[in-house]
């Protein structure tokens, strides 16, 4: 039961910071818009910046799905643990928004940069909630082997992220760009390469 | 497991759309309208746009549910076919605005191309989550005739919004018109004509 | 499973369209404000109408739980019943919005009217929902004297709210009241009175 | 069932409260903010801002589980009771944004009373459903013990808020800390010395 409201409100929380970044797109084009064909053209980085965090949620909450099917029981400090990974979520579409409005002028160093921590953070919380959870709340059955591969999988995150944030200090623009490459990296990766998510998928 | 959570995160991507739609509506009415019946009557489009666009994203769950309901289990692949459909789906907001303030204006045609153009794309990625799972991941006792009875309804969807995008080039008004009709079709269609949803429904 | 989806889409929109009412709130009151105390006790009606139409969409959710209880299945025009409804539960933050910043000023009759005529029909699309699901799609065990009497406690529900409706013509104020009367002798009324929910409740 | 839809509808409230908390984030940093790294800096109160309402709204989300996991059944006074502890929790946002732009100016004592009024009734609520579901609702084979405990951790709530709230008339910086120290000390604690969450958490 704990394990399950954990899902519901986590799930709610991954979805409405995904649906609301479709307000930083709508920002851009205001009412009043003279040449509407060529707004919508000009604000190109909104729509890419919007599918890269849509897709970077998304991967994390796969990623988050396939921690909660390890975990046998849930206690207090994973759910702050997880309630910490999720304000990290939820602050997403703050720098998307920064990021799609600035990264072609004078602001863009900070614009990646602000997105690139909070994306490492996220990370670091990611690699707690799931060593906290593997270290005491595992499925009696839980596979030993399915365990090390998530751990293996999960180590480099913070560091990843952490290196893009680093390039934003010389390029914003390069920085942007790996942020995406992460996020396709992993959706190409893990569906063509990955283990099945678990005996039934 | 998996199905359902991915049903949950769906529903909410779903529900938060169709749900955001009014702030559309909301922003056509600033603070300060002086003669607030004219104005609440001059933006009936807005109202109009709501609706369609709520009821479309109505069609796509209640179709995305009959989807799902063939499946036995997902893997990552479908996982993220159907974050990307989501994407699709938490973009309506903005084109619903774009067609509401502008299509009796200049940028009529930018708009209703954006929101065909959208449309398009997520019956692209429904054919794709669709084709995908039907041939990997059915229910062991899946009804045969069900399936390609799915299959032949899902078809046309990205000609059908791809010929009211094209008419968009000609007469903006005649797409939105269309993009109305064709959820008012399928309302009707699948209300009077339908098979059941499931051996219970 | 079929009714589950249902249930957690719905539940979403309630939720959703609950929660965005405080944006409401929030735009009353701008960064700028130099006198902010002032300024806070000036928007009083937008906490009423805030607290009016959160508990109104409580009240429908409610209902709409007592509805889902006596339901064995539903099907495609029992979804687009609802999904009707939803689209008019989805729109009351605009209204609420509206009769917050003009019940007090000339556009008040405008607003409440809009406020009204959506609740209205929201009271009709409750009571198609109802008597669609009721005649149709009824769990096998359901009681009469319960149907029958979910029936009754509904019929009235359209001409309430059409002739608080009717008053905004005469004082916009008056009707204000009375939606917050209607809202408030539910809560009280089926609270003390009321059947119990169900054999469980 | 009845409780499972109580607890996906307080889901989403909750969820969508903490998760529409980066809208006051947002707000803080316009499209045509010069120099985006001053103004990110400038702006920090709103992120501290976000971070104690986030965790604060996760702490009462992780006490409505608690609460929800002793109920055996709900009424309808159990429901109408906690639509009114989600309607102070919806409000949060609101009063997240004041404290955020005010607290360092002239309408910080405005700001961070209203901030603390909506936590003191928020408390009183919690108090209510849990004292009307303990008198009433509770299942067959709740532990007395564990019942007792939770009435005597929410009974100082109302009072631990009240008086945060009147240091506000001295010092608004002071509750605006105070606020933070009653989160952080919560989480502290539960996570450290609390009795497990279940006896399978």
């Amino acid at each position: 039961v704990t394990s399950n409201r954990l899902e519901t409100f986590s799930d709610g929380v991954f979805a409405i910071a995904a649906t609301l970044l479709i307000l930083n797109v709508d920002t851009q084009v205001g009412e009043e818009a003279r040449d509407l064909g060529d707004r919508l053209l000009h604000v190109w980085p909104s729509y890419l910046a919007y599918a890269v965090s849509f897709l970077t949620i998304g991967i994390m909450w796969v990623n988050h799905h396939t921690v909660m099917d390890q975990m046998g029981r849930v206690d207090r400090r994973f759910l702050f643990l997880t309630v910490g990974l999720l304000m990290c979520i939820a602050f997403v579409p703050f720098p998307t928004r920064l990021v799609a409005e600035h990264v072609r002028g004078e602001g863009g160093e900070a614009a990646t940069l602000v997105y690139g921590i909070n994306m490492t953070i996220t990370a670091v919380f990611f690699g707690a909630v799931w060593r906290y959870g593997s270290g005491r709340l595992l499925r009696a059955d839980a596979d030993p082997r399915v365990v090390a591969g998530i751990t293996r999988s999960y180590n480099p995150g913070p560091f990843i992220y952490g290196g893009a944030t680093l390039v934003a200090l010389v390029s914003p623009i390069a920085s942007a760009v790996l942020y995406a490459l992460i996020a396709l990296f992993y959706v190409v990766e893990s569906s063509f390469f990955a283990k099945p998510l678990s005996p039934q998928g």
